[in-house]
């Protein structure tokens, strides 16, 4: 069994977004039981990141230290068409994911306890970013 | 086909674990002989790393780099809770990764010839790990 | 529907290779219209990216910006029997990926307008690299 879905997220700009409701309800679209789950974002200055989800200083504090780890308007880098915060989210989505995969259980998403998925918008202005759930089970 | 398992790691704090094993004896137990296997690690302060698995001296470097990279006890840090290395652990699983995807050949792991598995635990204290195998061929 | 097929990357040392082509035949070759596509680096001193796929400044700067982060010869290695480039590759495979999940839709990866996929060697010499792609759908 194979299910496939689609969704966008419209961003505030640079910081992370919750994503875990959209990609349990695709799961629960599949009608698959047991299986996993495969999350791709269609970016290359967004990212994926599995992260702890209780305590909001945890997305806080990786924000400032990514800030400090790939420092906008880096006088390194020549791609600066859009700006000082345009090569360092390529950076940032290197670092980070592209795809993540998670089993899936009782047609939920298996995660841990503290684990939740996150969007993480690399740009400061806001963006539209499409997000693809594929299922096999 | 689809096949899944969970087992634990009990670790004995910072520091990587050795889990081919454990891996390869899931995609055994799936009996498919051709396919693609998905390791998840079911935490956010442990991750999963490929590495290579002939030279400790290489995973004892890595420790050293991250150690540098991501200093316990740094100050730009809010989420300090459970100690100097509870948001570094954070940040150390965001850099490494949640999830990998490995081919599987005549029923075994088709790793490289110096590839090794590893759950790689953040946290100074020892923790119970779980991760999760699901086999698809 | 499950496929698998490898093939090789003669890389010129250091560097990005785009893959995306290769990648994109083997899911033709798979006949499955509508699936998942994993694509996995067979060693631990090259590494996997999606990155922007239009203005090489990117990978240039992405270069320039890894060998601030992981300098060549770093008295903090003792892994340095290849020499200086040897475990500063170790370290750049484990920030990066070695392995990647892309949806696919109509028999073609369902990237974003601007991602490629691309093979980066992380040694200064060049080396013939295995790339595995598993297509399930």
């Amino acid at each position: 069994m194979f299910h496939q879905e689609s969704f966008t997220v419209g961003t505030r700009g640079r910081g992370t977004s919750e994503i875990t409701g959209q990609v349990a309800r695709a799961v629960r679209d599949s009608g698959i039981g047991r299986g996993l789950c495969s999350v791709f974002v269609h970016h290359t200055s967004a990212s994926l990141i599995v992260c702890e989800n209780a305590d909001p200083s945890v997305r806080s504090d990786l924000e400032r230290y990514f800030a400090r780890l790939v420092p906008d308007g880096d006088p390194a880098f020549r791609h600066t068409a859009e700006g000082p915060d345009d090569m360092p989210a390529h950076v940032r989505s290197v670092l980070t994911a592209t795809s993540l995969s998670i089993p899936i259980e009782g047609s939920e998403l298996d995660l841990g306890t503290w684990q939740g998925v996150y969007l993480w918008e690399h740009r400061t202005d806001p963006h539209r970013r499409r997000i693809t759930v594929s299922v096999v089970g």
